[in-house]
């Protein structure tokens, strides 16, 4: 019972919790034991079967009592550890934070809670999020679903690690520069950084405010939908979205930046996804978006010394208590000049209004990969500092960063699998506020690949 | 008949022009000559007579066709040299923009197009809007009309000096850390900051961005509520706020930073102007405001480094086409670190939220003097650089830089003045969008001390 709970999908699970056909508590309990089935992947930090449970056997007394109460009603998920909810820790993935207990509760959680979610538990995360890899000095490495060798990356690791392992059906992550994407990709999800501002920021870990947003990961464009649906408060109905087909859809493929360097199974997975987009009735046509290096570069002018700020007292009081990592990317941080974080954010708007009047007047979304390199194995990239640390983060994030900084909204959805067996994504990206574009596009080619069929040799 | 022309104030002035007691023609000849008769004043740096005149004919017969176009219609201003109108040089006080050719017209500008204001010419101002004495390396000195030996302030130093000479009526100036109070309270005018945000900030030249704001300088609050009406857009009647007296009014006199170091003869006008008050009808209050000193030093941590990003390209290439002050002041923006440039921006909330939870719960409006010191003589302030400079600009700006850090309103009306005969100016300070306050406490307070009727003895 429990493995044939762990395989629907968010929306059937929420669906058939609606009709009566599943327990909130059956499929929380449920969730719990693939949880403790996966610990070795170290994807959830903490979990709470006790209060979990006593939650879903409310919801189903609720349900009982009055019907459902919102969308996700009775559905358990569980989310990175950096959403705050008064009374309890929310470490952060670090040891500064490890014993900190928020004050407020995120509005992100409490839409959830309104929409009658339960969380089941906290999930890894890359330490303050910094860090694309599932590398977290202080928790230990978190594994991929895949291959328990590969990286899960980062930094929402468990985000992407828990719901590839279907222990849950939907997770929060947070996305600076890649965060949701890359673990998503890695993990063989679907990920949505939603437009720069679409979601509210409060009550959660800040590490940029120029360039942070939380985002859903889930094992469909569908589920993603119904999520993003309750995290934006309703206001708009994304999963009539799901609907569209893909005729009168036009998509850019990218020359230049977006397209040099990629491993060939990247690069062969990226031409059979467009063929099938083609296939599906969109018009694909090539478009120039050659900046890219430009604009992760600019990122890191943004982010980099408004991580730095945040962390200006404990890189004072408590050095030591970092990972040598991440402490090294915060002191490079702080090293920046104003006057090149001051241009780097005055020309955002510039930047943005130049794709839009460029390769966005051409096509309504730009597909990209999710990264130019299949999946490391996690041996590869245990680098702490210096310019190797520099090309491991540069290289998994330089397809995702430059988005990050334009500030539209991305979805990655699995694009097929390599040799190995290990996913690889596909990055749809489109103009600020369409969401809509890349849900309708992410559910077409989800349903003609069904590549999120496929299980991970070490699901339940 | 042009002196008794010269003496009218804005508002008076507009009214006779649309009774048909002056025309726009005799107005604008009467300021024209006013300009060429001060011209050892060095307010104005491009005078405009053929276009004027031929505006202000056009004018003349517009309103014998069809009535006045505007509150302001066929009244000659002149305005700070730095902002835009298409196809006109726009030369920023500098040699880096003296052939700037703008292609766009700044908004506020067509506003008072609009309403039918004639521009006769653009007056002098610190090189690229840097510098609170009225001093420019390039342009010379801009002399102060009660006293030529005087400085004029600055940034907008044509605007005090041309306001206060009695050349035009009104003007235009910009603030961000004094910049249109400075020249107002030494050229012995009223002058307002509005709320940062206030007006639009398109076709000007960018200082600051996150603390620039244009602001009109006039020769009563009555004049700068109408000039105020014009550059919101007539969203908001201040000219209301006119017919208001002070009962029910609180004003607060801070405790600490802006009460100290005061000169004497800047202290007793002070206590006479709140005696005043308290007369008219407010009720005056001691309010704690202990936090200048950090906000003039965040506000410098803000600014600088915006400046510097702005200048970044000169600064490389035409280094030698600087004054040595404004040079030194943008190469120290560039030493500033992006981490503190974006705490300083990330506290500007909390500062506020702490300013209004604080002072202005026990006030409607916090009154200061506009500097610590009577009038400077111009060889008593020539320092071109180093810790001199850095005394001299922040001495002056001590009492408006903090107030444009939190980016409330302020206004600066005359106080009186010392036995020099040189002109003291009362700071009032207001909540963000609370400028109708200011403007009702600035006419009551003008009406009661008839300061303003005092005229320079360099007056037509």
């Amino acid at each position: 019972m429990s493995d044939a709970l762990a395989d629907l999908d968010l929306v059937a699970l929420a669906d058939a919790i609606a009709a009566g056909d599943v327990t909130a508590e059956a499929a929380t309990s449920s969730a719990l034991e693939a949880a403790t089935r996966h610990s070795a992947l170290n994807a959830v930090v903490r979990l709470d079967p006790e209060g979990a449970l006593e939650a879903a056997r409310a919801a189903d007394r609720r349900r009982a009592a009055s019907g459902v109460s919102g969308p996700l009603h009775g559905v358990p998920l569980a989310h990175k550890d950096m959403f705050y909810r008064a009374g309890r820790v929310t470490g952060c993935g670090s040891i500064i934070r490890r014993d900190f207990v928020a004050t407020t509760t995120s509005s992100l959680l409490e839409r959830l809670d309104v929409a009658g979610a339960i969380e089941i538990g906290q999930l890894h995360m890359a330490e303050f999020a910094m860090g694309p890899t599932g590398h977290n000095a202080h928790l230990g490495r978190c594994g991929n679903p895949w291959n328990p060798a590969a990286i899960s990356g980062g930094s929402s690791s468990g985000s992407g690690a828990a719901v590839g392992a279907r222990i849950v059906a939907g997770a929060l992550g947070s996305d600076t520069g890649g965060s949701v994407r890359l673990p998503a990709a890695l993990c063989g999800v679907v990920g949505l950084k939603p437009t720069h501002g679409l979601l509210p920021q409060d009550g959660m870990m800040p590490l940029s405010e120029s360039l942070d947003t939380a985002g859903p990961l889930a094992r469909s464009s569908r589920s993603v939908a119904r999520l993003l649906g309750v995290l934006t408060g309703g206001a708009c109905d994304y999963e009539a979205a799901l609907a569209q087909d893909l005729r009168g859809i036009t998509i850019g493929r990218p020359t230049g930046y977006f397209a040099e360097d990629l491993d060939p199974p990247v690069a062969t997975a990226f031409d059979d996804a467009l063929r099938c987009l083609a296939d599906l009735g969109a018009r694909v046509v090539d478009v120039a978006f050659p900046d890219g290096e430009q604009y992760a570069e600019m990122a890191a002018l943004v982010w980099a010394p408004e991580a730095a700020a945040q962390h200006l007292s404990w890189l004072r009081d408590r050095p030591g208590d970092y990972g040598p990592q991440v402490r090294n990317r915060l002191l490079h941080g702080l090293a920046i000049p104003a006057v090149h974080h001051v241009l780097a954010r005055r020309l955002r708007g510039s930047h943005l209004a130049a794709v839009l009047a460029g390769p966005f007047s051409l096509c309504d979304v730009i597909a990209t990969p999710a990264m130019r390199t299949v999946t490391p194995i996690a041996s590869a990239v245990e680098a702490d500092s210096g310019p190797a640390m520099d090309r491991v983060v540069g290289g998994l994030s330089a397809l995702t960063r430059p988005v990050s900084y334009l500030g539209l909204p991305a979805l990655v959805t699995p694009m097929g699998h390599d040799a190995r067996g290990l996913p690889m994504g596909l990055q749809l990206i489109a103009r600020p506020q369409d969401e809509q574009s890349l849900l309708t596009i992410g559910a077409c080619f989800e349903a003609a690949t069904r590549h999120l069929d496929r299980r991970p040799p070490s699901a339940p």
